[in-house]
């Protein structure tokens, strides 16, 4: 795996941007104030690699012209992620023809676990089909070190999967290393094919990324491998399906995961492994870590692990 | 105009009730904070009915069975207003088959206008259509003094305005006062044949109307009445057409309308005007009014006169 | 025990429904900002099965009629609790003849405990007697499934306890199962006879209980029931006692109880008993359970007990 | 009139500190959050020419040893009031034998005016009687150049009235300054002998006090001086009066009030007259002044006019 | 004045970005909250141009890098203003070499005016010398359209305003338009010359600017101009002494001024004036506007001003 | 050790009071708000005193005399310590002649350690020097049980080791218990000397001290003992240095120490040692003390220590 020397940005991410509303302590269904935050899966990666890793980033989304959308990118331009690959649609006034996606999300606490309300229908971006980014402006012309996608974007329509090829091909063919999260969401295939379908969507596209993440549950949904049912943090279980994996999908120079044992909304145990040329290697395992607030955790490890490989080109470190 | 005796419900009104999101002093797109609030045109009679003025009453809506919805329920709760006749619909867990309204609002201040942005295409309200809800029961059954709907709901989508004929042709064959409050919305009416199909479903609304609400713009707009571009307080201009307008549906008992100067975002001059039996009535004129969020004030208006009207039946105090 | 059919409400409480004012993480004695919210004993219970499981609940209460006792009813309508058994008393303008009841309570931090501020004397409820409520009406013409009311209620004034007992004679009269949570508090008893009166009175009422709650600590002050002092989540020690209560009191259907072990104001150990026909069933047992604020525990126990018992009419589903 | 060299304070008030529980922009009754403040009309007049003028001050009043009036003391702390001579009361636990007071109090905006929910009845403050305080060490021993109280206080109980007495002739016995503002509250004298006792306690009063403050209305009202109806800020019927009142008062060396057009709650006319030595002087004139929160105006007019006085002697300077 | 077409930024600002602590509604002195914001002249105005008007600005500064030059960074980016020409100082741990600036301002309100508490001493910016910025690289390698600054960055200390000519003097040579806004701050000139050395720097200074901008009195004490002394929204004065202006300095191709008439802190006149080729244009006269914070206001106008004149190059339209 | 009966203060501290700005749960490098506290490590040891054991403070400090200044000085206020003692020192409008000091100061959570960013270069209480404060007047005339200063008011700056050891001198000279707390802090020694320098300092101060504080890194680092690196609450350790400390100082009375075993920012186990009288007594052990804001234990712990003190004279109760 190798990274170019000359590009644009460091890293580009392709993904939906939405606009989460937090009740903070409380519940969503009895609140009376929100505060806001961007979100998205996708894109999370690339503003930790931007504010934690002070990494050039973009990020590739669409969003409705209209009040909302500039929020949304108001907190793009604070996370430091450049906005000039953005789509802009035009706004109807009223979010009939397309919509900014919204996440009213609460973060749980002891026993009572976090909870979303996603509100991310008729998005502008699950309307993005092949075609209407300019990938050989972004990857030729301009140059990207690493790219990054998901099985979340890939789960908005019919359309964006066709996109997330789209991306990929094009970022391959000039080079530039490609990651993918697997990050199955039931909910959002439910209503587009469920399962079947986004095995048939993922299996397509993992023939095009470098560096696989997802957790043992998205390997089985996503890629149809066997599941071990193993709660804890143990390696043991990640390790033979691993090797399964990257048999079918020699593209993969990496694959990685988060192991986490949920004691309360509170209180965690974490650890990550990571797979590179055959060996797999585990970070420092932590027990029974404080939690405030869980959402975008998965998607912190990524941003960390994609910096490391960019640093070092070495998985063991990077994990 | 002579309301019943034995009813369940003093009031009933039947429109979309949407979670509003108030960025307080600031602007939605720079926004970092949201105060909640719920809202909606014919709902707010209801509520002030209910929370200024202690009538029992009733909203009839529709929503998705998720936490957002169930937030809005929390907010109707609050205002006092029986929940008994909303219709929940499953959600799919994204939004894509059915929504709750939402409407970011701000308020306003000085040259600055207050300004919106509305996110309620696809919603659960919108989607009601003739049948779905049991009109019998509730003016047959139960029994309601005033029914009240207006010019947002017709303009939701393709079936709505079927909706509330059904509703307005069922409360006065039960002997239900009706009142309609034009409110004419261009952004809903622009994806579902603009203003001339506003015109055609309004014209065809009015037939069943006891009180119709609107302002100069709404009647012109709504009904095809010639508009005066008269801009102060000043009822001469409203005088003529409501000639017009109460020749051609005599079905109307009572005509008004508030009247505003606006001076900026913080202070405008305030006055209503309404017609019945063949006079014209003018409210006292409130010159200067500091106001602090103008969203509601027509709303306001309308629960006053229907208070007025339900106590004395006469137009005169009522404004 | 068995559940009637047919009746308006599922469950009443009586009880005192306070303001609650929280100042958040700090102290009540540096405050500067404190948020509302309504809480009460009895009351909580209602509050819960309405809004948790969906019952029609009502309180019967009084207030003042003023801004605060307002406010405190805006909360009631919030939390869905019928509000039409509240019994308005003339407001003097200042609280001499009567008041509303205010709580502030502070939520305790690790070894800082939960501390409170009650300023409940003289209230609109503490001032209810015999006779002022029509039980007839509620239990008899309307009808009511469940009757909740506690020691909390029955401790506010020489005349409170009178109240109480006319209700559950009511309710029982009228095949409306009786709950009573015994939840001594020696604050309130010490102006009016201190414990030998609260044994005197909950004897009494005791007397027209099916489903009796309360902890060891309870049923020593309130029943007169010897304490085994067993600081642990222990079920021996309240087995012994249950069987001298429950021969002292026949009547008894089902008693229960919470068990807590304080690690400190943040960490609690907790797990719940419940007897039935002569048998103790206990909870799944939670360790070092994270508290974010422990206000309302046991009547959120009671609450899902009794929601238990009217589903299932089993305790050792409903514990 | 003269003021003393040597003294341990400035200035001592007599009166009453309650919590204000301010709902902000909106209203209590649909409250959720609350700002603390302290208040009460004849210690706003200490703090003021404490932290506006910086004399050293001190507050004579009474309050129950719990969180709240702990919570009093810490804002009285930070108005920079000496708190030595504060009368703690020990803590029934819940506020049956004695309370702290609390005043809810929303600010207005436009046509809506500020409004009130006073919640002071049964306080350690109205339970003050003659002999409570040691009004000789503080004149004698510590020496005071100002004293302060006012018909708040007076009007708090029956003993109230013989408190003020005591402590205006202890003052005048050593030469310390006394003012007294009128501020007629009829809920506070309802419960205790109406308009008639108001007067009789007022006029006793009134012949102790060196500058008597207060409006048209309270020198009707306590003194039972004639009133003159006049709504404007005019000067003309306030001269008469005061020459009837200084001819029934000689003991008056300066007589003041503040004159006040409401527009709006948002908008006001302010002035301000005082009478000394037979001549009449009139303020600054301020028309149309932007109002955020009226309460305490009057007591900031005192707090002025005392500090002139005792820097100037000259009423005319200090009004 | 013609502005280059190949530029990579259309605005660049030199001056100090201090992070604003604004208390709201209340003082300085008695907060216990303070929102955060980022402010300074120089930079406000390429912000304007950004956010209000889409143009591509980045702003030429100095932070110590620690967490509260991290912070002004966030609000640099959320400003969406480049911040790749930031030179960040290595921190010291305490603020002794260099720091960050500050800026506590208030609001005012109706009589009470605007209040700050600059504590802006000693800061990495105001460290700034000729040599430390690659002004060649800027103006000359990447090229921009305007290049802003002014009287505030030129009075931080006795070696800003040789970095602000060094700057001016090489935008020139590359073809960028220069603006200034005199903003005389006497604070900040007392202590390193006072008016004197205000006018020795500024009249230097100003024979490099393009578009001067200023109110009458900062040409008077900046540039040594008469004052007139009239305080309405009058233009005879400011046209006479900008006759003067032009003839001493002819290189000023636009001189534009904001013109206040302050009716109390909440209610403002305002207008502008902007002198091109000899002619003088007026804006539209904006009477009694309400006003909610006057912070950043002849910013704002300097910023449409450029706007103006970067789209059409006409004062007459820009004003 | 013994305490004098007659003094007008029991406690006096000497050192810097910081405006302290605490963005909260969130980071200040992102930050929108700050809530705003006051602090300064000797200080808060005197405000503990007052507080939380009711005893009569005052702090010497010195401040510019400025809306910030105030604005501690409001806190000061609250924390009903006496602030009489403070100089204050003339504004110049900037912050370049001498500033009030600063600190934004993160919390911490979890695996994120508690973070801060002082800004207290240049400060008017760093400018203090020998004969600034009339000591005399403070412990001779008035009389003062207990005086408390510390090692970082002696790393402000190049004056303030002689303030401290003036003042200790003079304290002692009148019977004035005096109590040192080492507080070691490098940021603040590195631009004055660094460790070399630090030693000096208070190898010197230690001599004029009674109670000596500090933890094993303290005494290492500021009189030159031998660490022993062990990580966890064990007090074998520090026995043995603490023998050699008070071999090299035999004027030390008590000498105290708090242990900690950070598990997370969170989970904190504690425990406290002191010496007296060749006897080492140890705090009760408080393992996983949950930790909402590590901020000032180790001043909590002084004050609770001295109040110990001053009550039974005895280190093993006051431990």
């Amino acid at each position: 795996m190798k990274y170019k020397d000359k590009a644009r940005w460091d890293v580009v991410s392709l993904g939906e941007v939405m606009l989460r509303l937090d009740p903070g302590e409380g519940r969503i269904h009895t609140a009376r104030n929100f505060t806001a935050w961007e979100g998205g899966g996708e894109y999370n990666v690339a503003r930790g690699l931007r504010r934690c890793f002070r990494l050039r980033a973009a990020a590739v989304t669409a969003f409705v012209d209209n009040a909302v959308g500039r929020l949304v990118e108001d907190f793009i331009l604070q996370g430091g992620v450049d906005t000039s690959l953005i789509k802009w649609v035009a706004d109807d006034g009223i979010g009939r023809t397309a919509r900014n996606g919204l996440n009213f999300t609460e973060r749980g606490f002891g026993i009572r676990g976090a909870k979303g309300c996603s509100d991310r229908g008729n998005t502008a971006v699950s309307q993005l089909k092949k075609g209407d980014i300019d990938w050989e402006a972004i990857f030729g012309t301009h140059g990207v070190r690493h790219f990054h996608t998901g099985g979340i974007f890939a789960a908005l329509s019919a359309t964006t999967p066709e996109v997330a090829i789209e991306a990929l091909q094009c970022a391959r063919k000039h080079g530039t290393v490609t990651s993918y999260d697997l990050n199955y969401r039931p909910s959002l295939w439910k209503g587009i094919g469920g399962k079947a379908k986004a095995q048939e969507v993922n299996k397509e596209i993992a023939r095009h990324v470098d560096v696989m993440i997802g957790n043992e549950e998205d390997f089985a949904a996503c890629l149809g491998m066997a599941e071990s049912n193993v709660d804890a943090i143990d390696d043991n279980a990640f390790k033979s399906m691993i090797a399964e994996v990257v048999k079918q999908y020699p593209n993969f120079k990496v694959v990685a995961t988060t192991l986490r044992q949920v004691h309360s909304a509170t209180v965690n145990d974490w650890a990550a492994l990571a797979w590179q040329d055959g060996a797999l290697y585990k970070s420092v395992e932590r027990k029974r870590l404080e939690i405030l607030d869980r959402v975008g955790g998965g998607d912190s490890f990524a941003s960390g692990l994609i910096y490391g490989l960019m640093k070092t080109g070495d998985a063991k470190v990077a994990v």
